[in-house]
């Protein structure tokens, strides 16, 4: 098999890499569409309060649009705003044909109903790709025709950005997924669904495994791609993992570690060390999954802007 | 194991006399709420044109209705009726506070887009379970809490009639579906989805097989429960059945034989006499999984005015 460019010598799959080769192709993507169109995707960001975390996160979205050709937009309210403000800001970013994009920075304070407020985001404009009617449309299976093509660059809705991360990676360290058998370890609305999803769309045979699931590992060990994302410290061991498959860890865990400088490591749900002997490929933790969320929220948001003119994101 | 009284001496499920059971539990919860209550459970029915199948559904509906207490209404329409007027019906019956559930009976002439007119019925008056909103709830693992129960007669939302019905036949057959594993056959919005969905949330380990797995029936092979539900006459053969497994066939397809009457019968997607002999309880085609979607739907309307009264209805 040949090695493809976007992973390392051994058998890493390197998310940092991917990444920025994928924020390569938005930036050509972006300049090509200001030039044809006169064009310029907008992201609107919304921050609520002083959390340092939440900040980062902000940060880091506006400094990638920026490196790629995006507008972005940043609305900071503080930590006591209301729910009603808020609403009606979003309520005002939905209106503006100049945002494509509207990213509302979570957790939100105590006191506002986050659910009532992203339920708000206009599907069209809900980069994230968590609205409801955005997973009921990755859900229906014949929106894709007979010919069952299922291209995430032209897909006419929003796929959540982490979900579409984790096939990208499969994808670009040049495995192929249809007709592999797949298992996604976990269920949750953000990561576990959208992923079987988006495996099944995809031509895989795909089962889910989670906390009820007799036997996990035997189970586990049919895939030929496993994607865990359960959220618990190195959960998946080598003798899960079929010889040669790919491996993709969603999980981000803090354990104590007393030999650390901060006395604590992240480790993903995979036991990187012990796996990374069996599986074929493998994404580590940090720099596999982690790096892939930015760049798909980026393409998300050029994808609105050009659905946009082709008449597609009125509603 | 003990033989349940629901289930023929043999090992055939016998649909029919699971939902007289249903619909028997049904009249009797519909008396309790006109007495406690008042409120007698609605539903609007809609008819477009003269189609004999779509009429005969329509009346079989609505006499179901009426011998379990519930009201029905009828609306016909003639086949050169415009989609605004459809619409217009839709809104009203979504205003009527005595109508809790709104059937539009398929197919429509085709000048009538209809997903549009489908989308118009509010989800809470959703009795057929197939709106976007309704199937991305039943996608939604975290609504129902950490205790991960799941029961379908107290879900706040509607499900799908035709998957609702799969889980009864396995459950009244006296199969316990938490930590068995499940295989669906087939990937369909209307059934294969919302069937996979309901078996993970009953806490199965489920795989979906389709047209691109490679190997169906070794895979199908490892499931304690199998739901075929593809649209391919016998498909499913001996073979593919693990020796004592619980097999729902969803299928209804018309194969030529000259030596019926009618110059053809009626089969499911599963060869039946062929995995009677292997399976350890198995649904018949007809009177296996057909009688259960009228009484899924009685159900969903009887919740629909349940969740009225208790505030839940309003959007």
């Amino acid at each position: 098999m040949a090695t493809p460019s976007s992973s390392s010598a051994d058998n890493i799959i390197d998310g940092k890499a991917i990444a920025e080769t994928i924020r390569g192709e938005i930036k050509e993507e972006c300049a090509a569409l200001l030039q044809s169109s006169g064009v310029t995707p907008g992201l609107a960001v919304v921050l609520v309060g002083n959390r340092t975390d939440s900040a980062t996160y902000v940060r880091m979205k506006i400094k990638a649009c920026e490196e790629v050709g995006i507008h972005s937009f940043k609305f900071d309210f503080p930590s006591d705003v209301t729910e009603a403000d808020l609403i009606a800001k979003v309520a005002e970013l939905n209106a503006d044909p100049a945002v494509h994009g509207i990213l509302v920075q979570l957790p939100l304070p105590g006191h506002i109903h986050e659910q009532k407020v992203l339920d708000t985001i206009l599907p069209d404009k809900d980069v994230d790709g968590l609205h409801p009617l955005n997973l009921a449309q990755l859900a229906h299976t014949n929106t894709h025709g007979s010919s069952r093509k299922f291209d995430l660059k032209t897909l006419p809705y929003h796929a959540a950005c982490t979900p579409q991360g984790c096939i990208e990676l499969i994808e670009r360290s040049g495995t192929v997924i249809e007709g592999k058998e797949a298992v996604v370890i976990g269920r949750s609305n953000i990561v576990g669904i959208p992923v079987f999803l988006l495996l099944m769309q995809k031509n895989a045979t795909v089962t889910v495994i989670h906390s009820r699931t007799k036997d996990a590992s035997a189970v586990c060990k049919r895939a030929d791609i496993v994607v865990a994302a359960v959220g618990r410290a190195e959960m998946v061991k080598p003798d899960w993992i079929k010889p040669g498959a790919v491996v993709i860890d969603v999980g981000i865990n803090s354990v104590d570690d007393p030999t650390s400088k901060k006395g604590y490591r992240l480790v993903g749900d995979v036991d990187f060390a012990g796996c990374k002997a069996v599986a074929g490929k493998i994404t580590p933790v940090p720099g596999g999954v982690g790096p892939m969320t930015i760049a798909m929220l980026l393409r998300n948001t050029l994808q609105g802007a050009k659905r946009g003119l082709s008449g597609g994101n009125g509603n």
